[in-house]
C-alpha cells in the first residue's frame, strides 16, 4: 500500500480535464475549455520567426537557461510590462512554466499546512489546487459586479489575521466570473490591505483581452497603482496572447520574493523551456504582439456578443448572467435552488458541455452557476449550444 | 517581514547556477555545466521537422495538452521505452517538465516533513533540492566503483524502516560519480529492497550515453529486470538526447503513482510544453534519434578520453579518479584532507571552474571531490583546463 504524503491526500482533481476529453468529440458543443481557439494562434508569425532565427539563437533555445528566465525575454518582457505602468525596475521578474507555476511557487514559499489563503468566490481552479496542494485552508470572499466585496474582504482579513499569509485576486476579466474591478473597488482593496502582514497575489492573465480600446485604462494593474500597501506578486501569462502550449508565464515581485521563488523553481523544473522562451522573445522584440492583439480582440468580442444574444434569446426566466468587457467567460447564475451538475447531466447527452460552478468554489460546494467560455467556440455553434443548455435547465426545472 | 513557509526556509540554493554564470566568460574554461555542448544539438534535424509540420499539428503544439502528456509523444515514447525492455504496458507514462519535475512530483506525493529519502552519496543536486524542498531528511549511502554499497544500503533501510518512504538511485552513468552499477550490484539492490514498504526512484537520464556498443547491455534499467520487489518509478529525460531547452522528461510507474503525480502536476504547471513535445515526438517518430545518438556517442567518448589523458599527465600524486563508460562526468578525489572549495578559489583566477563535491553531498558537507564535466567543453581546451586545476591543487598543497 502506497504511503502517500498528506499533501497528496489533500489534492483535488480538476474536473475540467475530464470535461475537456468529452469535448474532443466533434459533435459535442463545448463551452468548457478556457483556452484560445486553435484557429487564432499566431502560427504564420512563428513560422516566419523560426525561419529567420540565427543558428546561435537556436543553440540557446536548445540549451538550459538561467532559472530566472532567458535573458533576452526578461528584457523584452520588462519593456512590455513597463508599458503597462508596472514598476519593473523596483522589482524582479522571473519566467515561469505558465502563470500557474508562478502561483504555485508563491504558495510553496509562503504556505505551511493550516495557513490561510483568502481568495475570491468563485476562484480560478488552478489557484485553488495550488493552495490546497500545500495544505492551506481557503477562505473565499464573495464578489459583486464590481469586484470582491470590500467589507467582506475586511471581515475575512480580521477573522484570519494570524493565519492568513496571502490574498489572491484577479481584478481583470476574472476566471470564471468575467468581472472587471472598477476603480473605486481597486482603491478600497489596496487601502484595506494596508498594514496587514500579508502578500497580495494579483493574477492578471487576461490583462490584454479587453474588447474595447476605451476600456483599456480600466485594466491598469493594482501593481501599477503607485502605492503598494502590501508586497504585490503580479502574475501574467503568454497563454492567452501567444499560446498555452508554450507554457510560459511570469511573476513580477520584490527581489526577496522572486529570489525565494527562484530557489523553489530550481528544485521544480530548473528553468522553463528556453526554446519557447526564445520564440516568445522574438514575438515581443519584432513587435508582433500589438498587431496580433488587434486581430483577436474583435473576434473574442464578437463571440461574446453572440453568446450574450443567444442567452437573451433562449434562457428561461430566473437565469442571470454578467456582460463581460473582456476575457473569456460568462458566469451564469441558475434559478434558485438548481444544481449545475444536474444541468450538466442533461446537457451532455443533448450535445453540450460547460464547467459547473462548484469547480471554482474554494469550498468545492456552491454549485448554482455555470461557466460558459466563448473563447474556444466558433460563432455558428453558439446558438445551438445555448439552446441545448436552456433545454437542460428547463428539463431540470420540470423534474424530467 | 516576509513570513516564509518552513519549506522555503529549508530550501538550498544550487551553487551550480552561480558557477554557470562565471562560465559565461569565454576566457574561463568550464568543467562545471552538466549540459550537452551547443554544437551537438540536432538543430538541422529540427529545422527539417518544423518545415514539414502540418498546420493541424502546429495548432496542437500551441494548445494546452492533457496533463499526462501529448498523446502522440506518449505513444512514440512508449515504443522507445519498450525497445529497452521496460514494462510500459503494465505501467503508466507521464511527460514531465524535465526529469527533475518527475523527481519533484514523486517527492510531493510521497514525502511529509521528517520522512526519510535514502540516496547515494554523492547524489544529483536536483534530487537533493527536490527532497529537501518537502522537508525530507536525506540519508546518503556511499558508493564504490560498482554502485551503491549494498551492505550500507541495507543498514540504512534497517535504521530508517519506519520513516523511509523512498530510495533514489542512478544506476547508469551517475551524476556526479560517473559510475555504472554492475549486474551483481543491480541484483543485490533489488533483492534487499524486497518486502520493505518503500518505493525506488530510478533516475536514468543518461541511459543512452554509453560510449561503446558492447556496453549497451550493462545499461538495462532496474525497472526492466523483470522482478519488481518494490514499485519502481523510472525517470528519464530528453535533455541529453535532444535538448535541455525543451524541458521534457518522463516518469514510468504504476498507474496509482502516475495518477497521483498527474493530480500534483495539475496544480504545478498543468502540462509540459505541447510545442516542444510535438518536436520531440517527430524526432522519435521520424526515427532520427538512433542516428543522432550514433553521432554524439563517439564525440563524448573522445572528450572523456582526452580528459582522462590530461588528468593522467598533469594531476599530482594523491589525486584519483574513475574511468567512465558513458555519461558526462569524471569524479575526482582530492588528496587526503584537501577541500574542493579551496581548490576552486585558486582555479577561478587562473581561468577554470568545476563543481565542488559538497554540492552533491546529501548533508552538504563532504568536500573532498571535484566534478569535471567533459560534455560541454571542446577537446582543445581540456588540457589547458586540467593544467590549471592541477596547478590549483598544487598551490593548495603548498599552502600558497
Amino acid at each position: 500500500m502506497l504511503r502517500l504524503s498528506k499533501s497528496a491526500q489533500n489534492m483535488r482533481t480538476s474536473e475540467i480535464r475530464d470535461l475537456m476529453s468529452v469535448a474532443i468529440d466533434p459533435d459535442i458543443i463545448s463551452f468548457a475549455g478556457g483556452m484560445p481557439n486553435q484557429d487564432l494562434f499566431p502560427i504564420a508569425e512563428v513560422d516566419e520567426i523560426y525561419q529567420h532565427l540565427p543558428l546561435k539563437t537556436k543553440q540557446e533555445g536548445f540549451q538550459y537557461g538561467p532559472t530566472g528566465g532567458y535573458p533576452p525575454l526578461l528584457e523584452s518582457l520588462s519593456r512590455f510590462l513597463e508599458s503597462k505602468g508596472l514598476p519593473v525596475k523596483d522589482n524582479q521578474l522571473i519566467i515561469t512554466t505558465g502563470s500557474l507555476q508562478a502561483i504555485n511557487l508563491i504558495a510553496k514559499i509562503m504556505l505551511d499546512p493550516g495557513d490561510v489563503a483568502i481568495t475570491e468566490t468563485p476562484c480560478f481552479i488552478g489557484a485553488i489546487s495550488a493552495f490546497k496542494s500545500y495544505q492551506a485552508e481557503l477562505v473565499g470572499v464573495p464578489m459583486d459586479a464590481d469586484g470582491v466585496i470590500a467589507g467582506k474582504l475586511r471581515q475575512a482579513l480580521d477573522a484570519y489575521q494570524e493565519r492568513c499569509k496571502l490574498v489572491y485576486l484577479t481584478p481583470n476579466f476574472h476566471n470564471p466570473a468575467g468581472t472587471i474591478y472598477n476603480r473605486e473597488r481597486r482603491r478600497e482593496v489596496l487601502t484595506l490591505l494596508q498594514g496587514r502582514n500579508v502578500i497580495l497575489v494579483e493574477d492578471d492573465a487576461y490583462n490584454d483581452l479587453y474588447f474595447d480600446e476605451s476600456d483599456r485604462d480600466l485594466t491598469r494593474p493594482l501593481k501599477a497603482m503607485g502605492t503598494e500597501p502590501v508586497p504585490i506578486c503580479y502574475c501574467g501569462s503568454f497563454s492567452k496572447i501567444f499560446g498555452p502550449g508554450m507554457r510560459l508565464g511570469w511573476l513580477l515581485a520584490s527581489k526577496e520574493i522572486v529570489r525565494q521563488c527562484e530557489v523553489a523553481k530550481q528544485s521544480m523544473d530548473a528553468c522553463s523551456s528556453t526554446f519557447t522562451q526564445m520564440l516568445a522573445n522574438e514575438f515581443l522584440v519584432q513587435d508582433r504582439l500589438p498587431e496580433y492583439l488587434q486581430h483577436i480582440r474583435p473576434i473574442y468580442k464578437r463571440r461574446c456578443e453572440r453568446l450574450l444574444e443567444s442567452l437573451q434569446k433562449f434562457m428561461p426566466a430566473g437565469v442571470a448572467w454578467n456582460r463581460p468587457k473582456g476575457g473569456f467567460y460568462i458566469w451564469v447564475k441558475l434559478p434558485e435552488g438548481m444544481d449545475a451538475t444536474e444541468v450538466l447531466k442533461k446537457a451532455i447527452p443533448l450535445g453540450a458541455v460547460f464547467v459547473v460552478g462548484k469547480t471554482f468554489d474554494p469550498n468545492g460546494t456552491a454549485n448554482d452557476h455555470l461557466r460558459l467560455s466563448f473563447c474556444h467556440m466558433p460563432e455558428d455553434k453558439m446558438e445551438k449550444g445555448v439552446q441545448i443548455i436552456a433545454a437542460a435547465i428547463q428539463a431540470v426545472q420540470a423534474g424530467r
